[in-house]
């Protein structure tokens, strides 16, 4: 029979997003709750290597649920993958007699604690914190729902002066191998056309497109490009393209880029993050270890870290029908 | 065997919530996408008798999908109660030709048109569109996630100047009926104690909280009030109660009004009414009727309006013990 | 001769406004250049007489500029009008060695660091940081524009739902002296009419002018009250007024509130905040006391304190006259 | 004499800012107020040489003070650069009845108003329109100010990324040839150092100053540079420079882009445009001509457009001070 767990420790890791703040919180003043210690790990695995851990409690935590970014900091490391890093890091954490680790970060943070579990037999939990939403197990990864409003926020500013000019404007979003926040984005800032990881549109398809939006009658438009966009051409090659073949275009180009991963996390955002840190901490102290917190169906629901790591999230279909109709 | 429908007419009606536009624009592109015509119908049931009434077509809603409140503008109308009310609706629809109603509302709107249906057998479909998420048949209402993000933006700028003073805030959020913005919003900014409508916290226990949260080392608090809460008291009379029955408190009230229903909708909103749009239109053309198009699971479903009107929507009991862990 | 400055005082004091912390860091900033030592005092003249000082170094305030409130809070102090209040706060400033104190809040606390100097020859610099832009020797006070935005897309958003139901809304925004605030955003939230304390429109101009904008057209108006109007009416019976004397109007009535001294300075504000923090500190380093750091004609300047407290902010007629032409 | 004007035309040039849409309205209210005749002229020169003219009351530009971008559009005329074409647009003018031409947009545009004037004698007045405030005879533009909040958000947002990984930012900003942008954003930003057109600050100091920081505790830091910076390397040259030269920053680039040239316009230049407007049309009511409308030490005045065109801004070297303090 295991321990009953007394301290809980937590860390960020990987690219941070809005909303990790109010996981952190989330995590410490369960922690209160429940009357066990808590202590936060700074840098991710590496201050986990170094045993950087700081006592929190639920005073800790004030005034940091609607800030962006990570109080804890994030860092991705390497010495966390060989096995000596790893064992510094065990050693830290039963120095400090922690229990069980709350990881918040992606599928890359997710494997390294899955590892870290396998050899140590620690206790470890996940929850999703990027703002990509590439992880399998939940409708949602925190962040996500901040930066979809922080996008389009920003291609209702970009279509005032795409609009006062008659121009064609290719905005890159995040998203290197999945298309979510470009076709959310897409449909709510009013795109003629969304290019993304999954579908190969094909160059073709987009110069039909935007053909026929200009015989329609449309003056402006806005192309919205994954940075993994399956055309295979980055987004200054798109212009460069659609200079070269079409005509009467003034074509300009906007890559999004760092903002989109900071920011004030969304009410949606602060909720699911509280509600997932209580579930993450809750679930260590029912003796769970290996799952990934998740939002299913409205629902809070565990995940194996396994499933979550390999499983792959899939675009909404609907959606792109959607945004086929919509740029009607 | 009815026939096919060539004309759709869309109304807003009941107070209006970010997203109307949206869904108004997605109404009209869905019918240009399946080539038949679309009316805008002013002043919601108002206009419907009036004949006040506009083609439009996919440029017609061009560049309103940012935009809060509704083109259509919305109204109450006493006159649509009576039988004679809607004969003259009914007349107005057959003389322009009009073979269904798209009724963007909320549950009062979506009695309307049953009747309006039962009467004369005329194809209605609803989309809920208030921000108060008090229907069934919809996890989201268009305008919830929008007035969510305006709560909490106040929220966040009320307590720079709680914490600076060392403060108790009683802010008051809408929901007569339905605590879902306190609930999610008090979790959101941060709230000492939430008053909804579906709970009987009882004074005490609202004194006792307070004083919890002074021992437990806290100087300023913010307590949401819905305008429907149990209590039984109106929030300034809350205000007096603690300035009268507790010490060392400076206590303020705001109240936030009717700021909460405008404003650029949230991505979410947009994205939801995109699909509610073409869910409604294309509904209509299967020779469907009498439902509301909703959001449960993350799917677009329909539910019997019949339904929508009786059903009640739950406050969420994980929400209200998350909110209790949050103000440890 | 004086002795120089070696360490320097800060404090908040009076109601917050954005901007303070921009203030606050450049104070101690520009300490740390200059190589002297600065403390933060904390809950203005209360900490000041209790001794609450914390020493801060470049690096203490970090962070900060974007924050609204104040890290050092504020309060309004009873004690400190008497001259064994003073004398305490005077023991505290020569046994912790600060030479020179920077006081950044309204009149009220301007009117305290007088009397402080005068009776202990103690130098004291004021910065002016209130949301209502009513003191004489600067065009703008720390706060007034960050508060100018709030309010504005406040009544955006109102505006929205005003127009989609045809109403008429009375908004009260702060200012109790002053329209500073009313008459700015009167004029950019596209108000109909704006009634400040420094003139009385009186009830039949307000009803004339309604009646004018409905005839014109018009079908939905906002009206913007500053709290101290000359009507000598509240705005619940203005709204009552209105209600009993005109007809055809639906009138709603909404109070900002407290939100409006929150949230992230502007721009202007940062960078005034910086630029007033570095004059204080240089001027007390020059041995100048009794001064109020200002913005007049875009350049910082001097002037004695003693004015900034007597002497009055006007109204600028030009922008009543804009409102007026703009309201056609 | 002159016949009195019974008609005045507005047109928007070249780069749209925010603010232009409030300065229609204002041109075509202070008309209205004034009892004469407005028409708005579309796409600039272009529109004017094609007789492109939509009359316009004081209904016409109801909604439109909050929004971005230009209703009129804009565009680069070369045809309104030959004689041939200017006499066409005279042509339009007179055909039309109109007496005079507000004209808003930057220098550029204003050089072929003067030109237009010499050609044939005809009233026109000037509006400075841009965010680039790169114009003499006004300490502020149309559009700068709502610039910089827009700015200053995104650098906020790329500040909580920076912190959590420790990392060094360069972000490019517009202002070619100016560095108003960059000086006010990099202050209101908290920067370690800002690169602008004015100043050669040179790699050398650049990277002194990062190791300063370095050294001074900083984990992070932002650099803003803009568009047209002395230093001669563009920003990812940069970035490529402090790889390859320094060691231990993980350094990234972000380029703001097009979205800094929409948005909802600040209090400040919708206020600023109203005043402009107002002057505009009553000072050609008065028979002037060749005169930019300017905000000076807070006052609307006239500057000829022969100054406004051939002045040079300044940048504010205590601006650069302060810059420099507070990056200590």
């Amino acid at each position: 029979m295991p321990n009953k767990i007394k301290k809980i420790g937590v860390l960020t890791s990987g690219g941070d997003s809005p909303g990790m703040n109010a996981a952190i919180r989330s995590v410490v003043r369960t922690c209160a709750y429940h009357d066990i210690e808590c202590v936060g790990i700074y840098r991710g695995y590496e201050g986990l290597m170094e045993g950087d851990f700081k006592a929190m409690d639920a005073r800790s935590v004030k005034g940091i649920i609607n800030k962006g970014g990570t109080i804890l900091k994030s860092a991705r490391s390497k010495e966390f993958r060989t096995k000596e890093g790893r064992q510094q890091a065990y050693n830290k954490l039963i120095e400090a007699n922690v229990g069980g680790l709350v990881i918040i970060g992606g599928d890359g943070s997710f494997t390294g604690g899955l590892i870290f579990n396998q050899e140590f037999d620690f206790p470890v939990m996940g929850i999703p914190g990027t703002i990509d939403n590439d992880i399998f197990g939940t409708s949602h990864t925190l962040g996500f729902d901040t930066a979809l409003n922080t996008v389009v926020d920003a291609i209702d500013k970009i279509r005032d002066t795409a609009s006062s000019h008659n121009r064609l404007f290719f905005i890159e979003v995040m998203g290197r191998d999945v298309g979510h926040i470009a076709l959310n984005t897409g449909i709510a800032g009013g795109a003629e056309e969304i290019l993304i990881p999954e579908e190969d549109l094909g160059l073709d398809r987009l110069v039909e497109s935007l053909n026929k939006s200009r015989k329609s009658g449309k003056t402006s438009s806005i192309v919205i490009v994954a940075e993994g966009d399956k055309i295979g051409k980055n987004i200054f090659e798109l212009k460069d393209y659609v200079d070269e073949n079409m005509e009467g275009y003034d074509v300009r180009v906007s890559v999004l880029g760092h903002m989109q991963r900071g920011g004030a996390p969304s009410c949606f955002d602060r909720v699911l993050a509280s509600r997932m840190g209580v579930k993450a901490v809750e679930s260590l102290l029912e003796s769970k270890t290996n799952y990934m917190v998740g939002l299913l169906n409205n629902k809070i629901e565990l995940t194996p870290l396994d499933n979550a790591i390999k499983g792959k999230t899939k675009i909404n279909l609907e959606l792109l029908r959607v945004s086929d109709i919509m740029s009607t």
